[in-house]
């Protein structure tokens, strides 16, 4: 085994010293609202590849709620670890609203969570399977209802993908601070 | 299905609109290198919790080499997702060579790729298991060797999961290059 140190990236390449993914997100809020809630979650993520995972960990104390996540980028992957079905890859696609939704409840189911939350769509520079750069679906499952989002964004790679992470800690906040309330702030089922 | 159209978050919140992940770090070097080598990459994160795989997804064609990953913070995930061995857990605990080491063959394999990087460590603020804050074990698995480090960080919580996700960047591009080399640039197998 190779043994090291490491002097600061932070100092040597003037990287952000203070966490940029949870600053202007709701993370801590998320994380403080799950943990007096004694409830987990659990991520499914294409578009974003991680972050919304990242994000949420980046908040000390983290380890009392997030269970864990898939990073489902190859689309048989959505299927063999995120459990969306083939008939819906075939017929719908990687980027979908029935896709985003049985990601989330594979999310939840495969890492044992109270919640999962799925982000599936197109962070460009180019469309993708007919989709226009920017198109994001969010999945929710929860221990009382599952609903999926649509949103169009505007903005390059990475702010599509940060504005996107947003969107879900603060969709899943909304769900988890009035779990029997649906999709809107509506009883009943998303679509 | 409820649909929404957003304003920039970028512009709204003062966030970054470039991004801050890819900023200093060999993502891009890494895609270019797999891409012309006709390989794929897999992650399994504790630590960094889907850094490492978002980083790489930041990378314009990224979609080319990177499969995908799996996000295994709570102990029992690094198990029934990352294929840790329970004695491995149980004797050696999460955050451990071993453990590294398993991660990054279970990445490779559950997600079908060339190539398993993981990291498991304490991030802090918080010692964790007996293991100070900057401790960090990274896995690597490849198609003729596995490896795997160990690094002592510095700084705090956000910039020992950063330069985590560096280093991992940089070692797995290393082995990548140079696929026939051992860990530290020497034939053979790690420790």
């Amino acid at each position: 085994m190779v043994r090291g140190r490491a002097r600061s990236i932070a100092r040597r390449m003037n990287a952000p010293a203070a966490d940029p993914l949870i600053a202007g997100a709701p993370a801590a809020d998320l994380v403080r609202t799950l943990t007096a809630a004694g409830q987990t979650v659990a991520t499914a993520e294409s578009l974003t590849a991680g972050l919304v995972a990242a994000t949420i960990a980046g908040v000390p104390g983290a380890s009392a709620v997030l269970r864990g996540g898939l990073v489902v980028y190859a689309t048989d992957l959505k299927h063999s670890l995120g459990g969306v079905s083939d008939e819906v890859l075939e017929t719908e696609g990687p980027v979908a609203a029935s896709t985003a939704e049985q990601l989330a409840v594979g999310a939840r189911t495969r890492c044992g969570a109270d919640w999962g939350v799925a982000l599936t769509g197109v962070a460009g520079p180019d469309p993708q399977d007919g989709h226009a750069v920017g198109t994001v679906f969010l999945g929710l499952a929860g221990p009382k209802h599952t609903e999926v989002m649509r949103w169009k964004l505007r903005g390059e790679r990475w702010t599509i993908r940060l504005e996107a992470t947003h969107i879900a800690l603060r969709e899943l906040l909304r769900c988890v601070a009035r779990p029997d309330r649906g999709p809107g702030g509506q009883d009943g089922q998303g679509e």
